[in-house]
């Protein structure tokens, strides 16, 4: 998953604003599912994060070319934990862990759905 | 409808992103609504920008407070049309002509709902 | 220049939050510039907005990828003038005339540097 | 620190999108600096979030007032760590620890400088 870095994901600082290292995570996230021919909202609810642990190692900024790497850390009944890196190059720019949960349509937190299960199995 | 730069809102070129000055105005639209204890997602739909006209006329940047002064042009049955100037202090920074349609629930313009046609009058 | 929708592009409403087609056509406009490997922000200046129309044909939504297609209307020694129209397969779903003028550092409208001159005429 | 929600902080899923929080912490900081006369962004350098720890407890959505309290957890020669919740009324929506360390001219991670150290006395 490679992102480009546009103007509006730098701030005045003249680097990326920090929060959208976790849009570029969600990107990816959301780009497993749609590399199947699914998609994040399932009939049955949707994940969201739960928690995360973030480091910005270091800064980049406006044309450079990043990628996303994604590994499962930890798989449960009700959660899923995700390792995701963003490299330019071989250079690691951003690291997090990221605990994702299971929200039903009226937005309470459920264990997975079958359906969630199976897309699970399918995307790790 | 005061609103104050922050970091999100600039990009590298040290001023604000251009695409903020539409958010800006949209916080102005929304706030219209819950000025008067209401919400601009309604029972029966919602309101979606059908066109616009734009000019950037000055910069602005971080820690600024900019405001923005909301005039109904035009209503019609099934769209109305606003100006929205967003001014620092006495100087004009942007300014926007928007046209609005209503939205139903499957996502097709349609002529306002009673709800919605009342809202608008209490609005303007 | 492709896009895919994601979550951070949509709002409560289920589709693109109306200011982010203005992201995507500015994203469009940088990748012309990294394309012919170089970038929107010259030594001697940048591009900024100086006016736009735009109209918002249809609605997207999550996981659609669009394509943004991008021609240069009108080059004048100060100023020039795209046209900016987002298609989903063959569907128009967004269009817009954009005026971008060129700021030197100080943040003033100048004339085209003779660098930004070649470039621009490198790009269209 | 109030921050109200609007359309752009929300997503398909009818919720804020997580990262948004992200953003509504960091205007919560830059207001502190504005509170008293000064800004971020030194004659120095500049602050940067170095790592955070973030969970996300209840979702929220548009219209909603939510304020963030900032509290100092801990403050060293080179970073300070800060400890931002996000209520909603008496009920707490997130909670994040975040390190910040200072950056000067070229980007790099330096001890605080002078202007650095008296405007974080005056600050907590």
């Amino acid at each position: 998953m490679k992102i480009r870095v546009y103007y509006e994901d730098t701030d005045i600082g003249g680097i990326v604003y920090h929060a959208n290292y976790l849009k570029f995570c969600e990107r990816a996230r959301s780009e497993l599912f749609f590399n199947i021919g699914s998609s994040p909202i399932l009939e049955s609810g949707h994940f969201v994060a739960s928690s995360l642990e973030a480091k910005f190692i270091k800064s980049s900024t406006i044309g450079e070319m990043l990628e996303v790497k994604t590994t499962l850390l930890q798989a449960k009944s009700a959660s899923f934990t995700l390792e995701q890196i963003i490299y330019r190059g071989s250079e690691k720019v951003f690291s997090m862990n990221i605990k994702l949960v299971f929200l039903d349509h009226e937005n309470r937190v459920s264990r997975f759905s079958s359906e969630a299960k199976e897309l699970l199995e399918r995307l790790f």
